[in-house]
């Protein structure tokens, strides 16, 4: 009787989702006639852009293995199944949400602050017509000479790894639910918001604030996102204060380690294919870059966690090498290698820092999504406003496709001055809008689990299942009948290398 | 002694293969100066179809590395070497097999029920000429303008990925000499033969059946060969019946879900590398298909769990989103993106719901393969001629490039009439032919390993290997020496989330 | 107290390379604006081209995934954070070193020997203008019509490769900081200096050695590092001697056999790719027999493990794999499908008797590099010799552009004489400089880590870290408390499976 109770309480919230999917379902069977493309024009090098925009993008969707693993291995055992369904189903989540919203809000006809057309990717498009020969209702990318299915699943699996970035910094104590709704929100307005006025059109646009790949479209939205959640929920149970017994280590980080490897892998497309066109010389000077960006935030991570600990930190380096990442994804293609070489090692210092400071403030990220994201976006778009070579030293690089001789490489203070505009605005909007909506969903629904639940774990309360059921786990012998073997056996300080 | 006996004993099988592998060679050495290629027409067209073709099939090689994640992550721990030497093992086998026999009967010139030409990829041919230019003993791939290296490998990833269906549904109990034999005959015989049928100019495709991808082709094959299999073994041990303690949990949820966003990946490359092409409108539109489906099955089977139990189900998410994957497969370059979404929803709730019909049958599948691949190859077979566009709306969808106006789309019965026949007869073809090999093995060699060895774990009695020998197993402690652990300590039932 | 002073004692190493990375960001700052590059011949062949080479350079760099997966769970639990960390931070190092050294001594104009130009890959480059058009330092590359960036990055990812393969036989001994050094010189002199005689303009090359892939530049480059490594370091306590147990079992045979598959993966990138250019019939045969040969090596050692030993032995397989393809890369270009199954049939047969070899010989060689790389270099080098169809038979292979015909397909001995020279001047550089290189790390820092650190596990004494913190350990369990569990519970030959 109770368990029919339980049911039905918790029943109408997917109800609402069910409903939801039965409109589109009718939507769709009613116009699945209608979706006729024009003709292409006869040219090869369409397809050349269309293919290799398509392979990135399927780089890109990779990422979402790579968060996966490199979130479910930083948290704890008894929270896998729960942070995998997240990042399992939130891709799914962002998908209807951006094809149905968030594409039409961010690429769509509009005004400078919010685009309004082409929901559910309908209207004309004449895509991949560009320039003069575009007509349609998605103008601000009548530069791309690929077709608006290109175009969109590009974007599209932009949308989602900025929903997914949320995920790590809310994990082991966030409510399915809650985190379910707020990517939905995400995804159809906040993230599309800021995208309009960076790449749609928009007013940021206009005033020749410059992201190429995404540091603050993607990683800071998703990162002051994180930082609002991580806040309104306050940290895990345990983690600071009183008989907190310091940072509460991953369960896996084999699974991690690869994770981070994957988004490296993925990221050569994130950044490389955001010409949404096959330049040779551009792609291959990105991928350059944005290597070199990795290479050095993972060494820098290594030096100074070996420096300050005297032990080189893995979950500090895989850190390092992806906040090297994020701060060259907005300079990517302005930048020259050895500017990608300081920008990287920069970023990956941060990492460890901003990591430190985060805790001392104790905003709990299992993850480290914000020093990554955050703060190696937060530098990365800075980074563009100092390094950029300025136009006429690359091909790919004109007055109208790229920034200014940057502050650094030409002592003009503009050009640091309008990415640091940039940065504010974005971060007063989603700091505001994210809160607003953590709010709302709190008093709705609540955000957090309750304590026994998080006690237990979120495998068993919110999903009823292990994610390694075959195993035994430390806590659990111990906490029960082995009390010999202490929760925490590991002294690392009492341990020290003789090499 | 016994242990020389023993050897010995076993030792003729492995002979058998060595026999094959040294004839192999010996017409390698002899025959190896005459592989000459034909000069190529000088067209960077067909530059650009063969590196999409090789990415996409790179891409869907890559699927091994899924399955075997999912499976072996959804098997018990006592299994895991087991399940991953067979999908390691599987791609061998079948490369070597379809190489040498399996592509001719599919491809090469013959009847209209089985090609006989061109074993060991021999024979004229003219590729990457097409059509009239085209002369070889492949006729039925003159219309692709690639390399017949390409197209073999192509093909040959699609035959790894019907016969590593099967590995999942025969888990846990099959002897691996039994599951090796029936690849080999899968990939030399059946696949090939329904192949030929569908794609090799046989009479299915004369007959106006459509799949463009392989819901029927790969999935349905895969999915009626496992069937028979795990229908011939029986289920686990414990699995049903007195004593039964429910569902047997897989051991490793981080890469099964891993392996299902490694599959839902190489995805993209095995819908939109069908078109053995490089048309950018075509992939375009097939990439958004394809990933709409995979978002509507794993929301779909979300939902559908958590109305069920009021948990969202991680392995019914996987599996939806899979399920979704497959239903799409047949159709993606045929139906519209809305006909997307419903195909994908429908896919993933019936994977739900045919898991549980699986399960009341007693029908013993640890993977879930039966209602991703067969269940959701059926429905995406039957979803063309429901929901097909027709020819004229789509460049790349002419009268002879797809299927007629859906039955659903444009009120003609005919579509749907045509779809369902294909996969009868299909049914009664890989049934019969899978339920014939599967009774010669088991006669000849038996097909299932001893009681004691599947309680041991097939690693132990087959492998002499554990996959996880650091770790302590929950079961061997608590059966052995901790009776006061149970040897399942999960019950959900007793935990809430007070979200 | 004691803490400050160890901190102090160990934070020099560190300085060093803050220094390096201080010199080389202030380099950066200095010379940020002149990386100008010419503007791009009109070709569509160049963007092909070059979307090819960085496409298949990342598949390359992805094998870093599959090498940290294979090597990490072919290892022990307690020493898997640092070998984690090792092939994480190895990349790292080789792209700053590669970058600013290793190119220019592999590539750059110099004499037969040695490169001297383009050091941080500056200097005159007028890629992707290709021959007579070519003007620059980079000449020994001229050929390759891709820009200069491109080339660096698909040489890179081979180079990242070689330090890599170092790592897995001097794992779970060796010092984090020796490995750090040894790499770093690997990827800035051996490395490079081998790579320049062969396809640099170095004197093997103009003497007619032929290594398409890489057989000798990359894999036994590394396998004479991983030898001499190995045999400097000793073997890992308890391996070899009394009281040994047999093997050492890895701890996770699922991560190492998704390593496994992502290596074969990424190689389909790494032979395909080494054309460097977008030539449908070559890379289309070079997946081809790239395949083929990895396929024949699986089963090869499943056909011998299971002959000798009676069960087919997952390890032996996923290394005969990796061996296939190993012994096919030198080749993979210039020889029939037939004989590429002849050749990884032969690679896979090596590997596992290779493995008893040096084992005899007791090597410890944690993770089978030494039978994959190095025994499956030298065989694949060997067999461009003896398997070559010469040039005509295939577009591609032309007399200046591959091996005349080989010795058991045209009866000439000279093409192995010559493969063997190459193979013997190699193995003597390489195990010299490498030898004085470990020997210098002895005398300088040490190169292994103290017996209790080994006892203890790397993870704790090296990072303070545990890779798995919640999973009961065995071993723990066993020796601690519950004597009644042994330590090794696994007695295969007591169990046999009764098929």
């Amino acid at each position: 009787m109770m368990r029919q109770f339980h049911q039905s309480r918790v029943g109408w919230r997917p109800i609402l989702f069910l409903t939801v999917a039965i409109w589109l379902v009718w939507n769709g069977a009613v116009l699945a006639a209608d979706s006729a493309l024009e003709p292409l024009p006869d040219s090869l090098q369409v397809t050349v852009d269309t293919m290799w925009v398509l392979l990135c993008a399927a780089l890109v969707f990779f990422m979402n293995a790579g968060f996966a693993m490199l979130e479910t291995g930083f948290c704890q055992s008894k929270n896998a199944v729960n942070v995998l369904t997240k990042n399992l189903i939130v891709f799914g989540v962002v998908s209807l949400c951006f094809w149905a919203v968030g594409f039409a809000i961010m690429f769509g006809d509009g005004n400078s602050v919010v685009g309004y057309s082409g929901f559910f990717l309908r209207g004309l498009d004449l895509s991949p017509l560009t320039g003069d020969r575009y007509s349609g209702v998605f103008s601000s990318l009548a530069w791309a000479g690929i077709p608006l299915d290109a175009k969109f699943f590009f974007q599209l699996v932009f949308a989602g790894a900025a929903a997914t970035i949320v995920s790590g910094a809310v994990a082991e104590r966030i409510s399915f639910f809650a985190f379910f709704t707020f990517s939905a929100i995400l995804s159809l307005v906040i993230y599309p918001v800021v995208g309009h006025w960076v790449w749609g059109g928009g007013f940021l646009q206009s005033m020749g604030f410059w992201d190429f790949a995404g540091s603050t479209v993607v990683h800071s939205v998703g990162g002051w996102s994180a930082l609002t959640g991580a806040w309104m929920l306050g940290p895990r149970s345990g983690r600071y204060g009183q008989g907190a017994q310091g940072t509460i280590p991953g369960h896996n980080l084999a699974i991690a380690t690869l994770g981070g490897l994957i988004l490296w892998f993925g990221w050569f497309g994130f950044n490389a294919g955001s010409s949404m066109a096959a330049d040779p010389a551009a792609a291959s000077r990105i991928i350059l870059t944005t290597n070199l960006a990795a290479s050095t935030g993972a060494v820098a991570a290594a030096i100074v966690s070996w420096l300050v600990t005297s032990k080189p930190d893995l979950g500090m380096i895989i850190n390092g090498a992806l906040a090297g990442l994020v701060s060259i994804t907005a300079g990517c293609a302005y930048v020259a290698p050895t500017s990608a070489i300081i920008i990287g090692f920069i970023g990956g210092m941060f990492a460890v820092f901003a990591a430190n400071l985060f805790n001392q403030w104790h905003i709990d990220d299992p993850v480290g999504a914000l020093p990554v994201h955050l703060v190696g976006g937060i530098w990365g778009t800075l980074a563009v406003g100092l390094f950029s070579t300025g136009p006429g030293i690359n091909p790919w690089h004109t007055e109208l496709s790229g920034p200014a001789l940057g502050t650094l490489t030409g002592g003009n203070i503009q050009p640091i001055l309008i990415q640091l505009m940039g940065v504010a605005i974005v971060a007063v909007f989603v700091g505001l809008s994210s809160l607003l909506t953590w709010f709302v969903l709190q008093l709705m629904f609540g955000l957090r689990v309750s304590h026994h639940a998080e006690s237990v774990g979120l495998d068993l309360s919110e999903h009823g299942l292990e994610a390694y059921p075959d195993f035994s786990q430390r806590s659990l012998v111990s906490n029960s009948f082995l009390p010999s073997i202490t929760s925490n056996p590991v002294q690392p300080t009492a341990l020290t290398s003789e090499k």
